[in-house]
């Protein structure tokens, strides 16, 4: 007999996907330049070039049967050197080679990273509103994710309700920041409080408590936002990051956990990851890729469209009335919709091809996210069907 | 407090990669031409250039976003489409794109696989000797692994011992043909008998049993062998694929699970791959990679230099009056060692710089594995190497 709790799943379809899924029968109707979809955050600008040339001169001048030949589990050596240097550049780290691990992208990294520091039945704690893949790359390690309530002032950590939930079996702290969906990045002051609560726990409950930091969007960030590295901070801290969103590579399946030097058994952490790998049966990611992006690891895409639509559509959103905060980062918005329930709110949004989503399985109802990782012609083009909505439905302009 | 089951999985090393370092280290003092290094399954004949020029083409014409771009989560449909469609020409299937599942090389196959098809303390049966890896690919998945033990004759399946073990608590029988490490291929006969009787127990116990085909070294098949589809003798089949050694990729993380159109509840099967993909955070294999093999799908390396390897060795093992059954396919012999103790017989070896493998975590004890991919005028050069061995420690001639 088939597993039956994976056939239910299902049934459980995400949201996400069947706005994405409505966008895209809507656009063989209409044509997709006619359907403002903002569902899914797959990014819109293209590789560096320079990713391209070098993928390119690897196939060209590489002895192929090393060029595809295995990667050590961990990943490739000189690959996991040239991370923990750049890391260390930009962030004053001392993280060395045996401090990282190639992931395939966040998603593994956080499965990975969640495996290596908790137990059956221990508690992960992470902040609403929250990316609704967490709960399976947090619950099918065996662990149990707990939500904390948002602070819905300004998307930074609402401290009350954290150290309420934070009891003496919760074994990790799992953020995002900047934040999908809020686009809300932790400022070193939140972070400061954070470690200082976590310190101060961990010494009270005499056990580690550790940060799973989730980073993919930790190169998007706008114009004089304070969004500092979260393993300064606090040194059981193992960062999860994916070249997906600042390299456009998210079909590559590339990232990375990188262990702070200074957590507790960070000499065992990575070779962790290589067991747990083995079980899983995910191994490393691709050899070319993880050599090509070696190369590039100080560029980015060029991002700065996503800072040009964010300024669009957050002045059209603050003209209308909505309340939302400013995003400091990443390509998505996450403003409170204009009915108490964000469901049917982006049920009608549909009659003007707005294709929004509803913040229910973000763990913070009555909101919605939009992606803006479109052109932003189109994002002009939807302002007007939004004022268009807004006026129609709800009688303001 | 990080997780101590898989800190002290660190401490179990792979005989197979505690070798291979002792070949690198040896090579670093006397060169590594002249270290016979018989430890890894790596391919030594380079990808076929159709994937090379097809790597490069797709760079330089494709749109670097789509290219770049998220592959939905069971694989790009064009990709998977056609994969049934040389599935169903080569072997007479009825593969539609719904029945596969791209996955990352056989290994992340094989985990989905079991993880489709059992529950915690689920058994699965595999057959010695056997690749030592599935301890952990099946264990990890909250199933149980038992070893059928060997048919020593010739490596085929034992029977007996097979249908003694086939309790009513078996949901999965995992088979790998042609084995690595013996090189024996499952013959029509064996297939046929196997297939019969799980039939008839599926009959008995009320219960579905699934075959789990391992086929990574379906390509690599000897002159003369009879080394057929596995899928075609038993409907409950999902046959799992790699790339790595047909088009020498391994490092490129590329494989499927091709899910027999006539399985029980055939239609769920992907789709709970991707939910078992969410949990462990493995996704999808590399897009590129992805478009790349899908234009090389009826294409191989060239592999008849691990057939001209497998002669020459064979031969000379014979010669040498060792008992060894010849492989049908692989690149791997499996002689029995010349003293009870593998691991001694193989530690002498290494003053010849001989690197070979006791099999004693393939579940057959006193054998020991040779992976003859490598240039075939080293092969030349080790049997001079085995000669004295033998030789001078065993006084044979």
């Amino acid at each position: 007999m088939i597993r039956q709790d994976y056939k239910e799943m299902l049934n459980a379809k995400s949201v996400i996907r069947e706005m994405f899924t409505y966008a895209t029968e809507k656009g063989k109707e209409i044509g997709y330049e006619n359907v403002f979809d903002y569902s899914l955050g797959n990014p819109s600008v293209p590789t560096p070039k320079e990713f391209t040339d070098t993928m390119i001169k690897l196939l060209q001048e590489s002895d192929p049967i090393k060029l595809h030949g295995y990667s050590p589990s961990p990943g490739i050596p000189s690959v996991r050197a040239a991370i923990a240097e750049s890391l260390n550049k930009r962030f004053g780290m001392n993280y060395t080679a045996n401090h990282i691990f190639m992931a395939t992208g966040a998603a593994g990294a956080v499965a990975h990273a969640v495996r290596c520091v908790t137990n059956t039945n221990d508690k992960v704690l992470t902040f609403a509103p929250f990316f609704p893949e967490y709960m399976h790359y947090i619950n099918d390690t065996g662990a149990v994710l707990k939500v904390v309530p948002p602070n819905l002032e300004n998307f930074q950590i609402n401290f009350e309700a954290f150290e309420e939930m934070l009891t003496c079996d919760v074994q990790a702290v799992l953020i995002n920041t900047p934040n999908n969906p809020s686009g809300a990045a932790c400022s070193s002051e939140t972070l400061k409080k954070l470690a200082d609560i976590l310190y101060k726990k961990q010494e009270e409950y005499g056990h580690d408590i550790f940060i799973i930091s989730d980073e993919p969007y930790r190169e998007i960030v706008f114009d004089g936002a304070d969004a500092p590295y979260v393993s300064k901070f606090y040194d059981n801290t193992l960062s999860c990051y994916s070249y997906s969103k600042s390299l456009s590579l998210p079909g590559e399946r590339i990232g990375y956990v990188a262990v702070n030097p200074k957590c507790t058994d960070a000499e065992y952490i990575v070779g962790m990851c290589t067991q747990i790998s083995r079980g899983t049966g995910h191994n490393c990611p691709p050899s070319i890729i993880q050599l090509a992006v070696a190369e590039c690891l100080d560029l980015t895409s060029d991002l700065k469209v996503y800072e040009t639509n964010m300024n669009l559509i957050y002045n059209e959103l603050v003209r209308l009335g909505f309340e939302v905060v400013k995003p400091s980062g990443t390509f998505y918005i996450f403003p409170k919709a204009l009915e108490e329930d964000a469901k049917v709110f982006c049920e009608k949004a549909k009659k003007y091809n707005l294709i929004l989503v509803p913040s229910d399985s973000f763990g913070c109802p009555g909101y919605f996210r939009m992606s803006y990782c479109i052109e932003t012609e189109k994002v002009e083009r939807s302002l007007v069907a939004l004022r268009e909505f807004v006026k129609a439905e709800y009688g303001r302009e």
